[in-house]
């Protein structure tokens, strides 16, 4: 006999705990389970006035509360547990039945599971859920991937509890087969790193460029949130700064380690891009970054190393430096995208996934860390153009980019003169300068790599491959 | 009954064929055999002469040929070709044979493959071979890996056939056990791809900052050639740069399609750094820039991007900024090198390899691509100190970098106003900058960090794990 639950959690540590309970508070039947019974006790002691709880000790009490098709989220760790806890409920389920994995998986064993799964008749979810605990509660970014079948059944419940975009719309969609949504996820994350990088950098300048005290740049961040880098990481970076630590006076940020910690998605979104081909040198920077600050033996031995101490610019000179750096900001994290969506765009194509880059976009608008008032253009550059090569190809961000080219320049060349790091903001102006050039100096690396190696070119003027004999009288041979 | 031959070799593609010549060319009787039996045949009918060689046809011929312990050397395919040709000899091996990998494998698979041999008594010696056909045969860069026994028997070969440094003294050494010495040749040739990309950048700088033609060029990079940067990489810069095309009467680098291709090993270098936790960004940034320059479909889009024309400075300051250049090209070098000794340093710890990082720096001096006098002064400063922490805490490197930083900066901004992109160059700045931070802007990613995610901080002033109560009054908690 069929249960009556529309959905089931099990894993209830804080994620599938708040996840279950913003099923229950949207009106479903929530069966929830826990290897140890006493958290799935807990759970209906604290927050059973929250909605209808079916509370199950067992494997099987879990999967009999559940109607058909069966529809059960499991929220554990990534990895070893996961496979675990679907190998533990897999033959129990019936063909039709729906796993949904919305922990934070790497989407090649996603793919893997979704494969063995769909052979047994079962729809394997590997789900992207962004916005961390109080987004789980509250309303989550929610990026699903598995079959459009899938979909049909659990879409409908996945955006009633998914937070809701600025024009009411859900931050919710069926993101593409198999591993799609936890790809689509690992490149959310990737991209906040490069946006809390570009971040820093620019706190960074206006600390030591502008010569700003940490109060002052929480007010620059403020007015920024009013203009079109109106965000959610940019404006708890004012929260941030305008905090004062209340054990010693000083402002919060001066007291915190200056070591940034990480925890893998970030990275994998750097590797997998690499086997992509898809340069994404903002996000690689930014990982980078992070790795360096933890180096503390490193820095130690750095800290010896000759160059110039920032003096900060004369007062007038720095509020129009403060400005100038808005503009760089806005100009990388537009590269940032770019680099982030041309890895989206590469990915369809190697796992024939078809992803609707505007509607990721729109799903990215509430619920997670990188929400931001910015993503509607990308929303709308690619409703315009679902074919665009690049977000550099959308005519209003090339205008963009034009517009702030000169400022970020400026900001470039006077943190290199200054001798503040900005690695998210010149490898930025670097792929930004690259992809301008007429001519790269590619065409040398090439030349040398025939020298060495005989590893053959292409030439500008005619068709065919290449090599040059070059311990031999260096004539030109044409090899195809 | 034992064979006569002390070293045999399988695959004999030009690779393989190469070795075997260089191994008969000094008096060692080398076994030769071939999947196709041909092949076989002709190198003892055109290279006969030139030493002893003991072709077989079969498997079991091939093993019988070579006396005990037997060395095996196979030069095929890395992947499942090599799988193959390992599960089609370990069969005929006895314990205490050996069996060397040439190729260019993934050192995961080598660690693999060597535990999977050491349990049934055979020594695996995954060995890096640098300096492509011309090396093989005339001496190479040799890095092999394995146990120290397998190196007792097979080391003294090997350096024999190895490349000869200007002080007489053999391109290898034993690096580490397992996997350890196709992990070092990865790494050398992640140093290659930032070195050329270094000189590529180099090369743009001095067409499109100084203003000069490519015959021009080739007499820059001659005259550092003779200098600190004298290296093979310089050296065939020059080459290419003054080569004239037959066909069109222009310089070969204009007539050469500005794509550089890649076949993985910058890419593994960089995926691994990543695992590892060390910033690699100068081969990040070299890689990457190979990817984008293959982007064809990109690069047009982004033609119509604006952005400065660069105008060559005027004849004395075009000087002034050539000098420079060489200054920069230096100073990043140094910071390519000390990224790879920093990742081979934390693979040692990772795989429990004792690597003697002044002995590999002094084994890349002959037979591969990187050679370089400069290298001697890599050995010179693990010399002084086994366990420095990093190249820049050398006293003569971080003195050249100090003195070099003024140019570098210079050439830094200026590329950035020209609009010439140099991810390379302002990477390695960065990292520079970044290292002599007294504080980094990381203490605000780990505030924000903590904000959204709870992710706790540590604090400058006191030992213990911290967490604000961002929405509850923002007191500190102390975790632990």
């Amino acid at each position: 006999m069929a249960g009556t639950a529309q959905i089931g959690v099990t894993g209830l540590a804080v994620m599938g705990r708040n996840l279950a309970r913003n099923f229950a508070r949207h009106g479903y039947t929530v069966a929830l389970h826990n290897r140890t019974a006493s958290r799935t006790r807990e759970l209906v002691e604290q927050f059973g006035d929250e909605g209808t709880f079916v509370p199950a000790e067992t494997a099987e009490e879990f999967v009999a509360a559940l109607e058909r098709p069966r529809r059960l989220v499991i929220m554990v760790k990534a990895g070893g547990p996961t496979d675990a806890v679907i190998d533990e409920f897999a033959p129990l389920l019936e063909p039709g039945d729906m796993i949904v994995d919305g922990g934070n998986a790497h989407f090649a064993d996603t793919r893997r599971r979704e494969a063995a799964l769909r052979e047994r008749g079962l729809h394997f979810v590997g789900t992207g859920v962004s916005g961390g605990e109080e987004g789980a509660l509250n309303g989550p970014s929610i990026m699903p991937g598995g079959s459009v079948e899938s979909y049909a059944s659990l879409g409908p419940m996945l955006e009633t509890i998914a937070a809701k975009a600025d024009d009411g719309s859900p931050c919710c969609t069926h993101i593409g087969a198999d591993g799609a949504g936890h790809f689509v996820k690992m490149v959310h994350n990737g991209i906040e790193y490069a946006d809390m990088q570009l971040i820093a950098e620019a706190y960074d300048l206006l600390r030591h460029g502008a010569g700003y005290e940490p109060a002052r740049i929480a007010e620059v961040f403020r007015g920024w949130n009013a203009g079109r880098l109106d965000s959610y990481l940019i404006e708890i970076t004012a929260e941030v700064l305008a905090h004062v630590d209340a054990a010693t006076g000083k402002p919060f940020v001066d007291v915190v380690l200056d070591q940034a910690e990480q925890k893998g998605t970030g990275r994998w979104t750097v590797q997998i891009a690499l086997d992509l081909g898809v340069p994404v040198s903002g996000i690689a920077e930014a990982v980078f970054a992070r790795s360096l600050s933890g180096h503390a033996d490193l820095r130690a031995v750095g800290r010896g190393l000759a160059g110039p101490t920032p003096s900060p610019l004369p007062a007038d000179e720095a509020e129009r430096f403060a400005a100038q750096v808005e503009e760089a900001l806005y100009a990388s994290k537009v590269v940032s995208y770019t680099q982030g969506f041309h890895q989206l765009q590469a990915a369809g194509a190697e796992y024939s996934w078809t992803l609707d880059l505007g509607a990721i976009a729109g799903i990215w608008r509430g619920g997670c860390i990188i929400r931001a008032a910015f993503l509607d253009r990308i929303t709308a550059a690619y409703a315009k153009d679902a074919a665009l090569p690049s977000l550099l190809a959308d005519e209003q961000f090339a205008g963009e980019l034009g517009a702030a080219q000169d400022a970020w320049r400026n900001v470039v060349a006077t943190a290199t003169r200054l001798g503040i790091p900005v690695p998210g903001f010149a490898t930025a102006l670097s792929y930004y300068d690259a992809l301008r050039a007429p001519r790269l100096p590619a065409a040398l690396t090439q030349g040398q790599r025939d020298f060495f190696g005989a590893h053959t070119y292409h030439r500008t003027d005619r068709d065919g491959v290449f090599h040059t004999l070059w311990s031999e009288g260096r004539d030109e041979e044409q090899q195809s």
